[in-house]
């Protein structure tokens, strides 16, 4: 059971900008002890899927440093390729961004969002979601002072949250390294900053769960959505 | 606009069971023109990470025939590796499987499910996951008749379905690929015959939708579900 | 010893046509237990090596699903790469192929034929390129028919067939999985409906074998392979 | 058509025996400009799938160094995997010299052959398999003398070599690179001093050929496997 | 021509310890703009190469991130394999750090540092080895508190700093992206705090250099690596 | 200690030219029983970051037969990348020769040096190096006779050499396997005819060494520089 904050209570959070001198766009956000280095590139091509389409596009790609973790995890660089779990995380956080982005506003160019957990204690996704926006803004910014491109392509302000079942049948919000190992129930929510969904993935790890216990989590990430959006518009501003 | 069938009516199903000599269970099933080959394979073996745990272990694979598609899909293998998609997919697979047994009592066997895709026309990994259950349960059968297990350890029966939201903003059952295409969003549901959630994947494609949008789809799921939980009885028995 | 039939009489054989609703060419083909599911894909562009040389091509791929075979095998793109047996067969495949075609009347197109194993039981690369002359014809056919080309670029119809020599020394035709794995040789012959040779293939895998025995095992495979073009010209037509 | 020798004349052949200060057996074989280092390793292990079956194991490795073609070749490190042709040249390389020897008498030891071409000009593969078997005798008369076995375990003599069919109909013995492009039939036969048949492989790669042509190139090279033995006889003795 | 500091002068320098909640030690190096982030990870183990030898290992792996870089660098994970540049690295960072370590007395052990630059500005692996120097030293010293090891392992201290010759023909001392990509050479030098010498890297880029300007690249190198280790005493204790 | 020669006195060095009949420049190296065989190839084509740039580019690639040493060691190809060792070797390999070339006066060109090591008993790399730049000069030698460039680009002329200490604290030049495996450090040295320096790399593997130490190491190398040198001008003319 949870005693140093509510069920329905994020982590701290902390969002510091332009923390790479290189980057367009970039923040280190923290929830907890989760910490994530997000960098975002503007380059000026498409990939060949989209040429001739006068869209531009945006992706993403996830990774953990190898003592993001308490115990030591080996590069996946040698092992040759990434892991189906860094494969699924980076397609979430490329669909979610595109959601909110009109890509035919930033016509010729791809944005990299590049999301680096320096240390990890449960979120790591979500986490990297809520950072990936302020670093795509940030960009976006850049590019509109610098003239890239004329008007604003973003249609909307996204964040993630995780919300789990408890063994004790408890709806819990914001699950570190602990509480989600021992969760029945894991979902991952992205929504607008207005309460529209984006991505919900919800997977009952140890038996199925009910409607009733599916909508609490919903209910509860979408409050949470709100406040995270709100530290995102104070880092950037 | 959907013209040859209602919006939240099922294409028409077929389950073939035992249509391998080799596999302990198996089964080719379509969902109109999508036809995946269900093969359960028992073996007397745990991955190491549960050597010593007195479990067993259920896992999944997928795979697409080069020429299930309209256009012939380059072979993963002669990119060296499974796209993130496929990885995406049977790890769906592998974790709603997982869901429903007691892995205590398939202590010492690994049941490995592989979904080969024959022909695509949308809701592959649905489909795939529906005859998942159908072989499992045949292996499992399989098991307890020869002895290999005592007790039964399956805790319930799913399937699984897709649900999207057509450009003209209705929500349609069980998508064919040409309206998977063109959907604005696109859910994939699995759920128990009772009506319990397994895994929740909805994606916002094209912009956010609203609660009700989600929940509505999640309704029209809930019902085709215990259909499909029909057709696999009929199949099995 | 063999009891079920001759020694050099084949297997029940069955060609299914028209079994891949994308495909331009397709058969499910069955030789006793073995079954392959060949397709064949048209596709406007030629290799790199060929560019600018007023010339098609024609190559082939070749695998086995999972539980084609008694054991599970792993499948290849889990190991990164095909193994040599199967790089060794899908040439064969192709090469056979382009002996029977004048690919300048194919020119700037190239067809490949997959052959997916289904289920194994001996003989798979003889099976693939006999099912895989009929999928091409059923191609090719269609070129002629949609004015893709104007003239048949086929020279000669093939089939193929393996012959062994058992424990007591019989030559024997068309051999299943158990009979292969205790023969002391083994051949392929890949032969057009008028007797000629296109491939010779025939190892001693446990002694050598005298001139004798594969002059025999080179006459019954003559013999078998206008059979099997009887049976690929009655599926086609 | 050939004026430098006769159809049915090998080129000049060289074996220089114990060429490398570290292997069991090992020696450099010309075959008029084709050179190949052949080099037998012995260790004292066995493969995993022979563990506790009281036999021994034979393979081959083979490799062309980058330069050994006229134009030069990629190294197929750099590609990240052996291409089909080598895969399928090792394995008919280890396959022939298995047909050869009794690993019940090399229990407990795994004798590698590695082939590295260092010069090309045709036939790189059956010249592999002529000195693999001088590198391999080498190596056993080693073991025979240092007491790692007690007897011989070699039952025959094994030379290979490649006969094809040119352009003007004529069958030819030991083509050059020159001759092996443009002939429109191939083989490489593998047999035993007393000319028995160990491996026959021939591809028509233009168009097939008569039972009488194919019977007219196994009789020529039957007559030179002959000479070949002799010659290997000579270099070791 | 440099204007900012001296020829032999340092950037500035600050390393923060004990950075990650999970690593036995860390710290962040900052060299003006290179900043690498170094952990070491204890693991209770040894490869297989010293196993039954009665000593621990230490290695090293090195990697960038994407956008430590003014363009971003592709992930190596993608390309299926590190660069050799990274190789390289990691080997000379593992290869100097065992030059000062008894690896008799962290028996059963090895210690993987981890060096990951998470922005780059020139010298990213002698920044990489400096602080690698301090996150092992805090590994140890929590290895000997807790019991783990008796003894102090480290024979020595070291640091390591790049020098380069300028197209103007100076020696220059801690060249930034800018100096190193004009150098006309370039010098790595790992040494003690005594003034000793672990690795010596000299690199003519453009053309060769004189002995004396190899040796006044090599004193100035020798000043400077005093007054890192002094800076790495201060962050420490 | 060494006794069959003295401390500074280099092995037995032979170079054969013009040993590959397919190659623009080749020559076989032997320094004691290490034996590499070097060719150049000359192509025209430039990679594509020297696109445009009216200049050449000269590369470098290393690899060791299987059997050049004392035990076998696995081919690289097999474990799907070269080793860090071999990116190393062929990086240093690639770096000194375009120190002495004015890639300008090869503009369209890419020179490749393969270097084959086919016995190793210490010093291939630096025996690689000796004898790439013979390959090098006869491929230039040919440019020059038949007018594919009209200047000589070469700046210079190169050799390498090793220098180690050894465990009771000689300075011994050009080790051989067993020499330096006991060393306690390790040098490579790469200069010019003239005296200059190109590389320098020395290695303390066992303990720091002293300045003293490294120049006596230099000293060494730089005499043995110029006898290498007129070996290499005898074996050209």
């Amino acid at each position: 059971m949870r005693t140093d904050r509510k069920n329905n209570q994020l982590r701290d959070i902390s969002i510091d900008i332009n923390v790479n001198m290189h980057a367009e766009g970039s923040c280190l956000i923290s929830m907890g002890n989760t910490q994530v280095l997000c960098t975002a590139t503007v380059e000026k091509k498409v990939p060949p899927f989209l040429r001739n389409q006068s869209v531009g596009w945006i992706t993403a790609e996830y990774n953990m440093l190898p003592r993001a973790t308490g115990t030591r995890n080996q590069r996946e660089v040698n092992k040759g390729k990434p892991s189906g779990r860094t494969m699924e995380i980076q397609r979430l956080i490329g669909r979610s961004l595109r959601a909110i982005i009109d890509t035919k506003k930033i016509d010729g160019y791809t944005i990299t969002i590049d999301c680096d957990v320096i240390q990890a204690d449960g979120g790591t996704r979500t986490t990297s979601i809520t950072g990936a926006y302020v670093a795509l803004k940030l960009a976006i910014n850049k590019m509109l002072e610098t003239g890239l491109i004329k008007r604003d392509p973003l249609t909307d302000q996204l964040a993630a949250i995780s919300v789990g079942i408890s063994k004790d049948d408890e709806v819990i919000l914001d699950l570190d390294y602990l509480e989600d190992s021992s969760a029945v129930a894991d979902g991952n929510f992205v929504m607008t900053k207005s309460g529209k969904i984006i991505e919900v993935q919800t997977t009952a790890e140890e038996y199925p769960i009910t409607d009733e216990q599916f909508l609490e989590m919903m209910k509860v990430a979408k409050t949470s959505i709100i406040e995270l959006c709100e530290k995102q518009d104070a880092a950037i501003n």
